[in-house]
């Protein structure tokens, strides 16, 4: 069975990429490839571009959609095996996903972490129930631990913009007032090493980023420093790892803003969404010439359509 | 005006299960039928399977779906003619059904019982509303003492497994934490008898269905008794009809296993779901060989396509 | 960019009413003029008529439609500029509207007063807000203080039943139990000027309307007096503008009953719904023959099917 959950289901990802660019170019191309098939998008938790970007996709391949709140338009699912279910769980993802795969083609489902029990986080262990008991494939639309739609989205959005052929990418750290999943920093980190890139990470200390997944990056504790002459700077908060979803204060100023891009001769920034203002980047910087956000919320619809596509084709991803 | 609320309302259910067995090895033969046709799918509590197959089986007929979770994203609905609307509720079933009609061609809604107050309940109060005031054909998406698309999906079930013309069904009332209404046992129960089919009820004492549903069929107190070379065995918690809405303790075993499955030489079980694993049904019944489960989801889907088939036909359920 | 947030934007509404009347005559011509497009319909607040027939309109015009209920099932949204956000917004009008624009060809919008804030209603600043920072055309689904679809269904119901080329039109207030918004009022009362229609307003004193839409409109503060010979009247509760969202109590009888408009020889009633009936209009008026309600739901249809069309063929509307 053919899933899309990390790069890791990517057989060639910058094939996947180039395919994407050209999906993009020629958009309206596969309005009859889904015909006949329907996909359900299922959300444990909010969204406003993946919710939207992944419906249009579907709509632009000619699939039929379906939305749903799992568990507030649906029943309150009870995720682990061999429960006695005697509590407020209603029904069991065993039985829940065998029906979405008696009436979908394709699952895409977003189920965000605990933040406060890391090894059932990092085990993926919601996505993974509904993948184990799923007779069709499967979509991340952000998972516990990785948002590999957004990283897809990233990468083409760094391959339309970029120079040269190996560009400097910078992810920093960026202040927030609330615990923030890892998922987009982990899965970010996975999609640059899988294509070779040239990255850098820099956060505070204590903000060390998951092994699983950031293993042999090289860190720069030094803001400035790690910026210096970035092509690429993906802004992005992140509660630590270790210990696991907790926010030790960090007294040095974090905030990006214009002098310190231009003092480091640092040249895009970019952000997933949604974008605390003024808080984890100004608006100077997200409003100006150096943002590449639009672009990246835009190629969100070409990053979903790519892996769409290849599923209704059957094809590896 | 046609409308499929009950076995009642369906003038030969024999030969609507064989029309929905029909669909479904072609299911893909009246994709242009319901074009131009709009279905609203009106929700006042949770459903999963419910919303899922209706809206699949609607785009199987080439009709428009628009899903609405009625007093949530509306506005909160007053169902007594006459009342002086200086409550809480901010719009009239009369009007509500009047704006409904005029922009639906079919109206499906789910209207789950109070169990508080049988008499309201039971004169299906709220349906009956709806009814009294669309102009457009209803759908019952399980209403407060029925749920006939469920049902209209077990009959389809039995059809497609039964190695005999005359099986032998038990329903049988399963343990439960909490009070559930009695719509989907006493719908059985009304499409058995409109079949006559051989169907045997087993439950605690002060378990009693409804008068209205259950009359004359047999009733055996001993479960094991009752299992007894079944061919179908249909799993199901209920609360008491008397005292309404209640749940009498119950102190023998009535959970089922393989075990007592196999002393009684019984074969099938089924559950309309969601069910609550290892409280009505083990495990190792609902994943076992024995289980029909998965084929009654997926025949959700035709039950609801062949109703909704005959309503744009305008011909005779 | 065209945006219908009001008659301002409108510019020929006669010729706009016209049009919406042709449509309706021939309402299945259009289905292909969307091709391709997709309408994003976001909603703030509770919603039944604008909610569906909004959709049914894009889907006539072969548009894709999205519905999202905006901030529950994505970010809770922050609407002002320059906001440092470090509160308990998570994303910023400015970056959604981005998005959106990124994925719908037209945006539509509900977003109600707070009624404590008359300058920040008064100014729309939310509607301002998605305006500014949309791309794309929007339209108003019902803002802080006018609801432009409802007033041209209004219009199209009124030149469609009206025996007279200049009839006589009432906007009567009518009690209610709690604080409502004034948009209705207003908008009827601004397209009435627009139209250049006989319109006079009655309404208990301290109920004036809001000058930037009810200046030049007669006042009549004996609502019997008003009545007389009236063609349409159209009723509507709303709140003080001065004091701003407030009910100050009312000692005479406003609501409307038979024996009223038969001694004012006054003919037709008319209510944008919901309506609390028995508080707001009796059942007697909302199901007797001077009723224009139904017909105005249905005419939510054509008003938003018209102005889609106008945005979809990027013409002057």
């Amino acid at each position: 069975m053919k899933n899309f959950t990390s790069v890791a289901d990517v057989q060639n990802p910058i094939a996947l990429i180039n395919e994407a660019i050209a999906l993009k170019k020629n958009s309206s191309a596969y309005s009859d490839l889904g015909k006949n098939k329907t996909i359900g998008l299922l959300f444990l938790n909010p969204s406003l571009r993946t919710r939207l970007s992944s419906q249009k996709a579907a709509q632009m391949l000619g699939m039929q959609v379906m939305v749903m709140n799992l568990d507030k338009e649906g029943w309150a699912l009870e995720w682990n095996d061999r429960a006695v279910m005697n509590g407020n769980k209603t029904e069991h993802i065993k039985d829940a996903a065998m029906v979405l795969s008696s009436y979908f083609d394709i699952i895409g489902i977003r189920c965000f972490p605990t933040l406060t029990n890391r090894e059932e986080d990092y085990s993926e262990h919601v996505l993974k129930q509904l993948i184990k008991y799923s007779t069709v494939p499967v979509i991340s639309l952000e998972s516990a631990t990785l948002h590999p739609l957004q990283s897809l989205a990233d990468c083409i959005t760094i391959i339309e913009m970029s120079k040269s052929t190996k560009p400097k990418i910078v992810l920093t750290w960026a202040p927030h007032i609330k615990a923030l999943p890892q998922a987009v920093s982990n899965s970010f980190c996975q999609w640059m090493k899988a294509l070779g890139m040239n990255l850098t990470v820099t956060h505070p200390k204590g903000y060390e980023l998951a092994p699983e997944f950031a293993d042999g990056i090289p860190v720069e504790y030094n803001q400035q420093k790690a910026l210096q002459d970035a092509d690429f700077v993906y802004v992005k908060n992140w509660s630590a790892y270790e210990p696991y979803g907790q926010t030790p204060v960090v007294s040095e100023d974090w905030l990006l803003d214009e002098k310190k891009m231009h003092a480091a001769n640092a040249r895009f920034i970019m952000h997933c969404l949604p974008v605390r203002r003024n808080v984890e980047l100004p608006d100077e910087l997200l409003d100006g010439k150096r943002s590449l956000i639009r672009l990246q919320a835009e190629n969100r619809l070409y990053s979903a359509a790519i892996v769409m596509k290849k599923l209704i084709e059957n094809k590896a991803i």
